[in-house]
């Protein structure tokens, strides 16, 4: 996606430790128009995965991950970091370190929305070390659902986060723009 | 919207205290097709207020916000809740009671994506007792932006949110679904 890759170039700010601030249009503020785009690029890659529920994390999945299931017609379902009190008692619960917050959050999902019938795309915005995204697709193996795919708008290769899941799960991995470096301030796209 | 307003009729749990259990189609699972009607219906009602920005509360209003904000050809921001790395020192910051959450919440945005030339409509996933919407539309006062709407996708009238904005905002409050009495285990539709 050369749009979404200029606007990095253009927009995004290296802070360092790998830290990329994309808060004006990808986090917090979130340019509807270039995020739909997000979606029906993601849709199109995995338009063929017969899938049936898109996952991904609160927060900042929400948005890609609902103009994806837009785009497949399918329900979109963010896993809670903490159990709102419409939540059932007994939900599927697994957790992942948080590099950027520093301490480990929990990813829950209702048995109510996910079942074994389903297979399921995870959505997400950022691909790094991959420990939030082996999280959802720990739920996903707990709801007895299969995982068909994992989409990510934005990877960061020397975090080793596809490595990581590339030995781990046997489903094709998409991100639409990879970073390959940040060192020294830099951002250096991979492709 | 009567396929919204079915919708909660057939899915929707009275868990009491005012608390409506929609988490099949609106939080947690979000119903993107369902949503993007939303998003048509809230864009339709506020087409000739010149929105700029919508702006939303993190976690339950992304969903809502983003599909109105796509029909609007506008950004939309949510105020996040607890502060990011990559956030600004300086941030507008507001607190908003939480009833179903017990405790107060932080809503905080960056001045990098509000700025006093914006026209902002409020959209978020309910209107209860109207104070986050009050702390958002605090939010735009401290950035010199000008509120232009508030919209919401399901009212609680027995909760008084709308007399309280009324008293406050001289703005266009819409709710798309308006549910009047939630007592004895019941959820009663105004219109």
């Amino acid at each position: 996606m050369r749009e979404l890759r200029e606007r990095i170039a253009r927009e995004g700010r290296n802070l360092g430790r790998g830290i990329l601030k994309v808060d004006s249009f990808i986090n917090h503020q979130v340019d509807a128009n270039l995020m739909m785009d997000v979606g029906k690029e993601l849709g199109r890659r995995f338009a063929h995965e017969h899938v049936t529920k898109v996952l991904t994390a609160e927060i900042s999945g929400i948005a890609p991950a609902l103009t994806t299931a837009l785009v497949l017609h399918v329900p979109v379902i963010y896993a809670r970091k903490s159990k709102p009190i419409t939540m059932p008692e007994r939900v599927y619960r697994e957790t992942a370190p948080s590099h950027t917050k520093g301490h480990v959050v929990e990813l829950l999902v209702s048995p109510e929305v996910l079942c074994r019938d389903d297979s399921v795309l995870i959505v997400d915005d950022f691909l790094a070390t991959g420990q939030t995204i082996a999280a959802l697709a720990r739920v996903i193996e707990q709801s007895g659902a299969k995982l068909v795919g994992i989409g990510t708008v934005i990877e960061k290769t020397f975090e080793g986060g596809r490595a990581f899941l590339d030995a781990r799960y046997d489903v094709p991995v998409e991100s639409l723009v990879v970073i390959s470096d940040m060192s020294d301030g830099r951002i250096v796209f991979a492709e």
